[in-house]
């Protein structure tokens, strides 16, 4: 049996963790509503404001793994215990990328606004993927604190809704391209920002699948979403 | 000091993880080779060839995350190797997302080869990019393997060039899509392939990144490339 004392220091350690990433994954998805702010109104401070804010999560991502080392090195993990730091060391790994995602919006949003041939694109789509890919990033977080397995299956399961908001906007995108061919290049644009909402749902599913992970003992990433789906109809 | 005798064992479990993220690398390597042939000849069987390697590739990441993490519980290493073995589960990650990249490119080559309207797009940019991908992530692991930073350091400002190459490609499917708008939406497979290829580009670096994090114990990932640069002449 472990160490009662060992074992509640250790509780507490997660416990500080767990509350780090959280603080993180707040502030990403602080970033989604800025830069898609920024997109709706070209807002100049509001632009500046995701860049600073991308740097203090790349300072958070260093202290938060810095963290993680310090506890699996006092700590001494074994099985479990040490799958579940090693998750959570790649969950910051991927909220700092879909930090990275948020930079990209702003920084093709600064593109637009210069372009004078850019088209009035209606971005509905993209503000539902983008209220979608903030919604799943901080349900998978919240699954993630609280380990809990079926929250993180549904996750899994949700994330195809972001595709399809994707790839519907990828279709009228094409239109407006095809009727006015000078709307091509910022078109591009808005593709790539569509893209990095896309990719911010991809982080919150790795996120999802490691919980998965870390209380099953198996990677998810790679059980057909049709077993994933049976699964649920059975438990 | 450390147990001499414990210490050789680890080395040995760091030359048998380090011998199969090389492996790993190579199986990657070969992906991306394949992915590019299929898209030139849209080979059926070489498509499937791709697809079946990265089921293979999600296997090895599971099974070398699973050997980490035994060598971390059994060795319990602190400072330096345990930064090491957390970069090296890292690495994995990029590995294996590096393979989706391949096989993204497989099935939006699949996409080009149905559409009877997709132009005949010289790929010689992606082909280059492509090309510097691989060497890149295979230089990226060689440095991982021998712990080498100036070769990371080098490896990370190399990337630019990938980028570059990227944004050629891009300005010239512009063209290529306002000359002929019906060419727009395959024209989006083959932009979405030189993404994937930049994105394989992305993931060398991120390991050139960790090399310089687990020697220096520094976030090389934030220090903006003139850093590298003025370092790179000073040394």
């Amino acid at each position: 049996m472990p160490d009662k004392h060992l074992s509640s220091q250790f509780d507490a350690d997660l416990s500080l963790l767990s509350t780090r990433l959280l603080e993180m994954g707040g502030l990403v998805e602080s970033q989604i509503v800025h830069a898609m702010e920024a997109l709706n109104t070209f807002d100049v401070d509001l632009i500046e404001r995701v860049l600073e804010g991308e740097r203090r999560l790349n300072v958070m991502e260093m202290e938060i793994d810095e963290e993680i080392s310090n506890v699996i090195a006092r700590r001494q993990p074994a099985a479990r215990d040490l799958r579940l730091l090693m998750a959570a060391s790649k969950c910051v790994t991927n909220l700092e990328r879909a930090g990275d995602e948020a930079r990209k919006i702003v920084k093709r949003t600064q593109r637009i606004a210069k372009d004078a041939n850019a088209p009035k694109v209606n971005i509905a789509e993209i503000k539902v993927s983008a209220e979608m890919a903030s919604n799943v990033l901080h349900r998978a977080l919240d699954a993630f604190a609280r380990m809990d397995t079926t929250a993180a299956e549904q996750i899994i399961r949700d994330d195809e809704a972001i595709d399809n908001e994707f790839r519907a906007f990828v279709r009228k995108l094409v239109t407006y391209m095809m009727e006015d061919p000078r709307t091509i290049s910022p078109g591009l644009d808005y593709l790539f920002i569509a893209k990095a909402i896309e990719r911010i749902g991809d982080h919150a599913t790795n996120i999802a699948e490691s919980v998965v992970y870390v209380i099953k003992g198996t990677n998810v990433r790679h059980v057909p979403r049709e077993q994933l789906e049976l699964d649920a109809l059975r438990s």
